[in-house]
């Protein structure tokens, strides 16, 4: 296997010896994944190539203040009119996360994989893979410096925003020494970076916050103080105007009041099915006790479908919990 | 006036010449200030120096994890049994910030004046300050360096600490390139970063949570969506048994959502009055807007008194705010 070095020198190399490329990420892209396709969008500019970039659907309208977000073609919108016999693939842990892109692929067309996913399954011609990398845009970060290129304000700001996005604000553990020091770099390039945690971190929509203040007012808690929770009807949804995606976060308030272990999130799926997430503080490994459940995920953030009505999943899954403490 | 540099060496001076010092901050110590008095402490034991740490009131308990946070004394339980002529104040814009520890001072004590606050009035035989420092722990980080010291885990701990609570969790202006290389060092001697983000700006109590939901239910916004407000009135507080520092943070709950210039928390004081905090997205500056009700601020976040009962201050303030936009 070769070295992180060695990928870095063949992906430069394999960039200089083609052209016309085709860049995209992964299906619903998120901050890491579009700041990475408009990364290597821009290092391809520098180089004078050809190259166009595509995603499978929309960029999330907040990101638009970053150079050229409006050029990555939204596949159900305006599709690339031909196909690419040189792709480069961004924050795609297996070559399924491209979604229906895939179709403007050549048959045998020579793919780059650069992603920072442990799981990240090796497909592709060149692989730049870095796994304990915080996010592709370290990656980028790292590749862009093997270039004799004058840095400015666009790709710094492409890069801040998938290292702020993927540590949720150098928050989560993936913060390193590394990922700080290139925040610092990039922030000496004129990097707005509280602006950008506002946009990318801070702003809520109204259905969230509706949903939110529903969701609160059902908070309980275990008689000692170590589960809480909160519930959420598919009539608060209606009522609140809420999508799914507006309930991210949620789980963190009962999870985040002092002295809660595990902290859930009841989302009533209908009259006889509720989905559970749970979120641990750090003693309770709640991808075993979703499991338990037939759910999974990480061990402070997993999920579970209970097949109870409400009023019997709560009892039920924070006796299981309770057990654990 | 002395640069920085000499200000680095004159105060390193000092510490080596003198011994038997007091350290102290501000009343209402934050995370900056307790930092900054363990940081000073921990330098003080590495020289082999004799030093008392102290505080008009408690440390906030979400601090015990700092090294040697139940060292610093609190006046009112703890007193020193003498007074010190050598004195450390971190973190205090002017000299009566310190609070009644003062007493503690011999007449004619050398005061050594360690900030970073821009209105420090510039007290004290020894100053070391620096204004367009994020935090005071940045100018110690600053001042250690000039020591042949080894560093550890515990004044690392500190010093990030200290940046971690002042920039807001790296996300308000203040965050320099400085700063995040900082925060970088800080990490390699082994902080655990995200766990002091959670305990420290996570971290919510339960009347906290109470009042946050209470105040949710009572959003509203102006027509076109650019203003919108919460309120909380006496018998909330009693209800959720919630103390003012608990309302910290609500108002930014209107201000984050999504198109709203200015967000507003309206606070019953009694019948005949009602405090307001206004947060601005940007475009209107709240401290303008703040004074004309009589209070004042910064030009995002202001404050101020109106004397009128709740249902006719929301609608006066709401119209004199959207006069603004």
């Amino acid at each position: 296997m070769q070295s992180y070095e060695q990928s870095l020198r063949q992906t430069k190399q394999f960039l200089l010896d083609h052209d016309d490329f085709l860049v995209v990420s992964h299906i619903q892209p998120d901050g890491d994944a579009v700041s990475s396709t408009l990364a290597v969008g821009w290092l391809l500019s520098c180089l004078g190539k050809k190259f166009s970039m595509l995603n499978e659907g929309p960029i999330p309208t907040r990101m638009n203040y970053l150079w050229e977000a409006d050029k990555i073609a939204n596949m159900s919108v305006n599709p690339p009119e031909r196909t690419f016999s040189n792709v480069i693939c961004v924050d795609c842990a297996d070559f399924q996360r491209v979604g229906l892109t895939q179709r403007y692929f050549e048959p045998g067309a020579s793919i780059v994989n650069i992603d920072h996913h442990p799981t990240n399954n090796g497909y592709g011609a060149v692989q730049l893979i870095k796994p304990d990398a915080a996010a592709t845009a370290e990656i980028l970060y790292d590749l862009l410096k093997t270039f004799d290129i004058a840095w400015n304000i666009d790709i710094a700001t492409a890069l801040y925003t998938g290292l702020l996005t993927d540590t949720g604000g150098f928050r989560y553990t993936n913060t390193t020494p590394k990922v700080m020091e290139a925040a610092s770099d990039l922030l000496s390039h004129g990097v707005k970076g509280p602006e950008l945690a506002e946009t990318l971190l801070e702003e809520m929509t109204l259905p969230q916050v509706k949903v939110l203040s529903r969701a609160l007012q059902t908070l309980e808690m275990s008689p000692n103080g170590d589960v809480a929770w909160v519930s959420v009807t598919p009539q608060d949804m209606l009522d609140c105007g809420a999508a799914n995606e507006d309930l991210e976060g949620i789980v963190n308030y009962p999870r985040n009041i002092r002295g809660v272990e595990v902290g859930m999130l009841f989302k009533v799926i209908h009259d006889q099915a509720v989905k559970v997430s749970f979120r641990s503080a750090g003693k309770v490994n709640v991808a075993a006790l979703a499991q338990t459940f037939g759910g999974g995920g990480h061990t402070r953030a997993a999920g579970a479908k209970v097949d109870l009505p409400l009023e019997q999943a709560i009892p039920h899954v924070v006796k299981e919990v309770s057990r654990l403490l």
